[in-house]
């Protein structure tokens, strides 16, 4: 039985074309688990301690996810003066007294106020997934970054070298 | 002149393999402008107010961007902690006196403090650099995104509909 799978083995890699001219083996299908290495997890990139479980690209998501509810409350407030002059007010009287910051804690504070409250809530649900989803320029937020590294450090290092670097002119009087 | 420029340009336009059996045009290369539309900028995004001239872009770059401050000091604080106890500690000093929320002027202000202060910043310069542009992972933070945005939303209505829908059963002792 060995033997006859063997050979059916050496066949398939012999005549599939996909195999081509590799070298016969008799089991080119199989994974010897004796020469299998353990998995490791190998990494080249910096240790950042300090955020737990979570990766900085989690705790990134977290506070992009509170800038989308802000957005979208921008958004939907801008809609709402042009067309439906009472919900605007009533979004902008909720405003003043709840913080946006926290913007599911915002969203779920807006849905419980009252049911037209709740309209205007699922809204701004709707109109953050939206803008995540399609309007935001993810590449857009790569490339500012990577200029705003660059030139913050080369501003940062110029005024220390204008501030330091100063030289006195000799006092010709004295 | 016209009329011999533009014979090589149809010339051109007939033996030329790219323009195929495109039809005949006297100036295949032209463009007339009387006929060119004004410049129109569409857009099918919504319109987001309130960022000024900056875009929402710009806006969660700046974020980002002192967010990798803020990942660069914790990076440089745990790599001295294992080789340079004194400037660790140095560090830790600063640390409890001037906020890391705005990078650059903490940046700024642990550059003036002394020379080996200096030798700090400038790491936490290089290491925001490089974490930015080479560790952090902008595809996974799209992704958390997303994955947020949906998940926020589902759970915000799941438990409004869990607190609404919530129904008395009837008193089988009345």
């Amino acid at each position: 039985m060995e033997s006859s799978s063997s050979s059916l083995l050496l066949h398939h890699s012999c005549f599939n074309p996909k195999f081509g001219k590799r070298p016969l083996l008799a089991y080119p299908l199989m994974r010897n688990p004796r020469n299998r290495k353990p998995t490791r997890i190998c990494s080249n990139k910096m240790y950042v301690p300090g955020f737990g479980e979570a990766s900085p690209e989690a705790k990134a998501a977290k506070h992009l996810h509170d800038f989308f509810t802000y957005v979208a409350v921008r958004i939907v407030s801008a809609q709402l003066e042009s067309y439906n002059h009472e919900a605007y007010l009533e979004l902008r009287e909720f405003l003043d007294t709840n913080s946006v910051s926290d913007g599911d804690k915002f969203c779920a504070a807006l849905m419980r106020r009252s049911s037209r409250h709740m309209k205007i809530a699922l809204r701004i649900l709707e109109v953050r997934s939206a803008y995540c989803k399609n309007d935001f320029e993810w590449d857009n937020l790569k490339r500012l970054s990577f200029k705003n590294v660059d030139g913050f450090n080369t501003k940062l290092m110029r005024e220390y070298v204008l501030e330091t670097s100063h030289v006195e002119k000799p006092d010709s009087d004295t």
